[in-house]
């Protein structure tokens, strides 16, 4: 806890405050003694601690929603002690890793009761999700609690309804127990805000956790939670999900509730999606969601339930894209091997594999960031003023420079629609399955080494720009070792070793690239299922997965 | 055809030579000599006057596009000689009251000669709507042909490519032949503008047609065309439908491309739907046209095929709201009288029918003029300035003080967004099947009456900002011979004679009434559907349909 005395500004105090009321909501017998451990990879650190119990263990181990729903259903457990087993874990990786904002374990307790005393009276669960503890990243309303979204002006303002979001994972059987943390303003790929500070790498303590829905990746990794919902306008549902290993679905808007997937406010929309250990648990979550129609409570959405059928393993050899470099910033090799590994075994299983030529994207990505700073910085610079906080240094959020008049953001919106339809139509001619790209240039960062650099997100913007279902999917771990970096990839390209860098975002990526420091991370690819491409993107995950075990024999 | 002189202003010209070009595209045989007939009905003119042989009467007499369809499939009719009948009856209808802007029968007809020839050589249809002659507002681009719109500044400036409605259209096997006329801005319920004056009413050539898609209710009022699409952003669909006894589907937005559907110009956008004589006409429309995928094209569509199971006759006792009043215009006899022969009849036939409170919809209404308003008139401004043709008096289409920067439009949308939601709950919380109002509040009007008016389009465009589906269905026609307007309708109002006007509106709307005027005109109703409830209207409109069969035994 941070000491403040008279000089301390009133806003820090009052995030100070909130730290410590953060703490109090962590029950004393789940609190670690001081001096806390600080292992490297909380994930191993929860597995052979013995803070854990081997039933909770067991229980925070299964990794397929599917599987344990079933066993809530058929009574092998209760919702209680599910629901007591995610809440611990989760609550002991929040003082390792800082993955949580706000913790209400005894309510999420008190509701797992009910769905167990009905699932005994009625001899039936109240919903496809019944007894699911699903997290959700601090922009989603649940009654009670706050949603700071990060900043100091946020704290103490309880919310007095859940969203829509929530209430439908709560109608479906869901049981809300933590959210979790992001950096201040959304816009980093770095989850730190002066509230809940810093949150870090359920693998790696010295690397990030990845942003904005940072601190989900991290607790997911860490099996702190089984579903957790994040939220995605550039990259920030997958690069997370990605350096945790995750599978994250990053869907088109008008599918998954989101207060500002539907705002005006926004040229491009955020979108809300998940992020799981496993594709059966993303899709149990999705096709139970769904099935609870949230488009009659949210006038955004789409009726459109899990169209199964569409997610299904396809029977026939499949046409897929790729790109490994999209000029502009030329990707660290062990992002680039994962996506070699992944279209080795698709070519090895059949598939069609094809070079995608991705050089409008520059163009498209600029695009993309005239429209998310097109309000010039207002919305965070507000945010600042309430408190007196300061915005967080490297915060990329606009200028008055950047910001758009009425006339100015139709003609930008305009010309996004006009790239979208021409994408649509490459897409369709070219008969497309799916694409495969990177999900980010880099493997892995310390916290707020992005201060010094101009972040490129454009291997994933690009594809909110186009508002298409997309899908991270872990493909494998950083070995560094394997790769030649001396080796001329054969494609017309230097070496990695010999790269000339192209502009200021290339060259950091470039020279940030530490091998020793990344090894053994998670690197994993994005999987584009185009417009409303959710069930596609899933399917064609599923080819890969097939794919990848066969190869691997 | 005006004279013209040096005097005349350079886009009074422009607008003649317009109208000559037009006249020069109608086939000489097909051309009405001077004095040309002024038919009050050209409905039954056309069916009299001989003009159109017994063959093209049989032909275009065939009102259901199931039915025509059918008989071009199996070789019973030609895809010319349909083309060729519904051609000459939209030229001649044309030259009587107006409906038309483009017309291109040639091509039209080479086009239905290619289909023929494809259907002998392959033995089947190229698409599910193969022959079927659509007509469509001079707003969506068909290659070769001008969008003016109805603005000086768009003449001879032939559309380089087919928007995605007129591809989709073509896709599926439908021929376009002729494109209508509306008012300039499309903000008026009478079709009016400086290019192609004047479009009048099917049934009463001293009554408008409506608007905006008057020319379109015109055209398909008398046959010239099976299936018309319009757009509708406060009624433009509604309004000239039920004017020509007609169904039409102001769907949601994203199932119907239409330009404005997704541009950020509009905080409520319009859309595109279509106009038919039939019920079954507008289903196979609407299930062959969706057949083709149109989202694969626009980003903006949402990719549900027409569902045909929601559109079945239901078999259960429907419940279903209404309203006769809102409390802001009162509405003329006949168009109470529609709404009770419809209430009436499905309370006859066993449906739960109530009366649902419309004493939000003022406020709403008033959300949904600063929302169309926002612009400040800007757009038609510059449209004017183009060629320095002057507003048409009566146009409302917003001043400078108005216009709303992007804090305030941002505002309003949220506002709107908020209301929508509110608004779902309550039709959820209702467990409603439809809602019926009158479509407006009056029953026919003589052209540019609008001109001393302020028109209330709250009964329509009270839709249009919710987004919800809406289907206007015919009734009847206008009997105010049956109606007392001295009895009092026992809802605490007083009779329509002793009426106490609201406001101005209401003023207009109450002194406008003219019995002998508009005796025989058709009436008709509202089917709100709910959000993306294309199917369901439908569906309560077959039932409606039903009982209204067995109330007139």
């Amino acid at each position: 806890m941070a000491s403040t005395n008279s000089t301390t500004p009133a806003w820090k105090k009052k995030a100070a405050s909130k730290r410590v009321a953060q703490f109090d909501s962590i029950p004393k017998e789940w609190r670690l003694s001081d001096p806390k451990p600080q292992p490297k990879n909380t994930y191993d650190f929860l597995q052979t601690s013995g803070l854990l119990t081997s039933s909770e263990l067991r229980i925070t181990e299964i990794i397929d929603a599917k599987a344990l729903l079933a066993q809530i259903a058929n009574g092998e457990l209760s919702a209680v002690a599910v629901t007591t087993a995610f809440s611990k874990r989760a609550a002991i990786a929040q003082q390792l890793i800082g993955c949580c904002t706000e913790m209400f374990f005894a309510e999420a307790i008190e509701t797992a009761a009910r769905l167990d005393e009905y699932l005994k009276k009625n001899g039936k669960t109240v919903g496809p999700l019944h007894g699911l503890p699903v997290s959700v990243k601090d922009v989603f309303s649940v009654t009670g609690q706050d949603t700071t979204v990060g900043w100091t002006c946020g704290i103490g303002q309880p919310a007095k309804a859940d969203d829509v979001l929530v209430s439908t994972l709560r109608k479906q059987g869901a049981v809300l127990y933590v959210k979790t943390n992001i950096p201040q303003s959304l816009m980093m790929s770095d989850s730190y805000n002066h509230v809940f500070k810093q949150s870090v790498n359920a693998f790696h303590r010295e690397l990030i956790s990845g942003g904005s829905s940072g601190g989900e990746g991290a607790l997911v990794g860490a099996l702190g939670s089984i579903v957790g919902i994040g939220t995605d306008i550039g990259g920030s549902i997958r690069i997370p999900a990605n350096l945790q290993g995750l599978y994250g679905l990053q869907p088109s808007t008008r599918r998954i509730p989101y207060e500002k997937s539907g705002s005006r406010e926004y040229i491009v929309p955020g979108v809300a999606g998940p992020m799981t250990t496993t594709l059966s648990s993303l899709e149990v979550f999705m096709d139970g969601f769904l099935a609870g129609q949230p488009w009659l409570f949210d006038p955004v959405l789409t009726p459109l339930p899990w169209r199964s059928e569409l997610a299904a393993l396809p029977k026939r050899p499949l046409k897929i894209g790729y790109y490994l470099d999209d000029g502009h910033v030329r990707v660290q090799p062990p992002c680039e091997a994962a996506v070699n590994k992944a279209l080795s075994a698709l070519r090895e299983a059949g598939h069609y594999v094809f070079h995608w030529e991705p050089s409008e994207h520059e163009y498209a990505c600029k695009l993309w960031e005239k429209a998310v700073m097109a309000d010039g910085g207002k919305r965070c610079q507000l945010l600042c003023e309430k408190e007196g906080e300061p915005l967080i240094q490297g915060m990329v959020v606009g200028t008055e420079k950047d910001r758009l008049d009425v006339d100015e953001g139709n003609a930008v919106a305009q010309e996004i629609r006009d790239y979208q339809k021409r994408y649509l139509q490459k897409w369709h001619d070219a008969g497309l399955d799916a694409l495969i790209m990177p999900v980010q240039p880099w493997v892995g960062f310390k916290p707020k080494t992005w201060v010094k650099s101009s972040q490129w997100v454009g291997y994933s913007s690009h594809w909110n720009l186009l508002d298409w279902a997309v899908l991270a999917a872990p493909i494998g771990v950083a070995e560094p070792e394997k790769i030649d970096v001396n080796a001329k990839p054969g494609d017309g390209r230097d070496a990695w070793a010999q790269h000339k860098p192209r502009n200021e975002s290339d060259r950091f990526n470039w020279e940030q690239y530490d091998p020793s420091l990344v090894a053994g991370m998670p690197v994993g690819i994005q999987i584009v299922g185009g417009k409303f491409g959710e069930e596609n993107a899933v399917a064609v995950a599923k080819a890969l997965e097939a794919a990848l075990r066969t190869s691997g024999e």
